[in-house]
């Protein structure tokens, strides 16, 4: 251990969540506008990774637009089991430094007639605003995660797990 | 079929691979300094996605650097199954817009007696200069991809499917 405070020990990598932690991964999440998502492919079950636009509930739940072609759309119509990386790094320095949060759960595809439907698609649409030209397409769909916890790094060396209630908004 | 230039059909949306789609993919995975990584957790079989740094070989096997004790690292060494993707778009305009690649394969750990190591470390170094504070950390190592396939979206609607061919540049 020749730097302690920067490198945790191996036997325990994990850092103590605390109220910073919380609000990094919440700030991650809410400044995001595209995630990239990793799901199980619908042949092979292979990790697959593909990225997608991406908004969040006051709840913490992240939602997704997404084709029905696609094939993580169709991936996750057998098996919702997925996880979704948030915050990009910027064009400079090393982006292994730069804050990022895993988040852990199982993704439903949302059918027009949920009763959110409406209020839904308003809220993303002031998110996504290009997205108009194919949101109302027939084959795009919305999808939400149910959260099960997250993998935070803070940067390098500062990890820290998670659970849905710590990426739950104060008050909601 | 309202776009049938831009929209392919929901029975064949995938299109004839070129040489524009073959030199689109490996500039997108050239260019990258980071990428997306989709492993299968190992304690669990979820599909994780994390964030590594990247370089590619002429050959257009991506290689990574990490730590043993990250959780992607966990993961291959049990399970070599991976995708990896690249291309990260600006900051501006749709994201789904902006073209990106995901690579399909197997992922395996290079020991340091790889009698490419050396080179490698050099190759490595040169694109990311900052990592040297770390690349000679007893628990980091060169892990390689093997390459199986590639999913290329070249923007909204343009899917191609490569082969591990299709990413060898020029030569190599």
């Amino acid at each position: 251990m020749n730097e302690p405070a920067r490198r945790p020990s191996a036997d325990n990598p994990i850092r103590e969540t605390d109220d910073d932690a919380r609000a990094l991964a919440r700030q991650l999440m809410a400044d995001a506008q595209f995630a990239a998502v990793a799901v199980l492919e619908l042949e092979t079950g292979m990790p697959l990774v593909s990225r997608v636009a991406v908004a969040v509930e006051a709840d913490g739940s992240p939602f997704v637009l997404a084709s029905d072609l696609s094939g993580h759309s169709r991936a996750l119509a057998r098996d919702g089991r997925a996880s979704l990386l948030f915050g990009e790094p910027g064009p400079k320095g090393d982006p292994l430094t730069h804050p990022r949060v895993t988040v852990i759960g199982r993704i439903e595809k949302l059918e027009r007639g949920d009763p959110q439907h409406a209020a839904r698609r308003d809220f993303w649409l002031k998110k996504h605003p290009k997205s108009k030209l194919y949101v109302d397409f027939g084959d795009f769909h919305f999808w939400r995660m149910k959260v099960e916890r997250a993998n935070l790094n803070g940067g390098f060396g500062k990890a820290y797990e998670l659970t849905a209630e710590d990426l739950r908004q104060a008050g909601a």
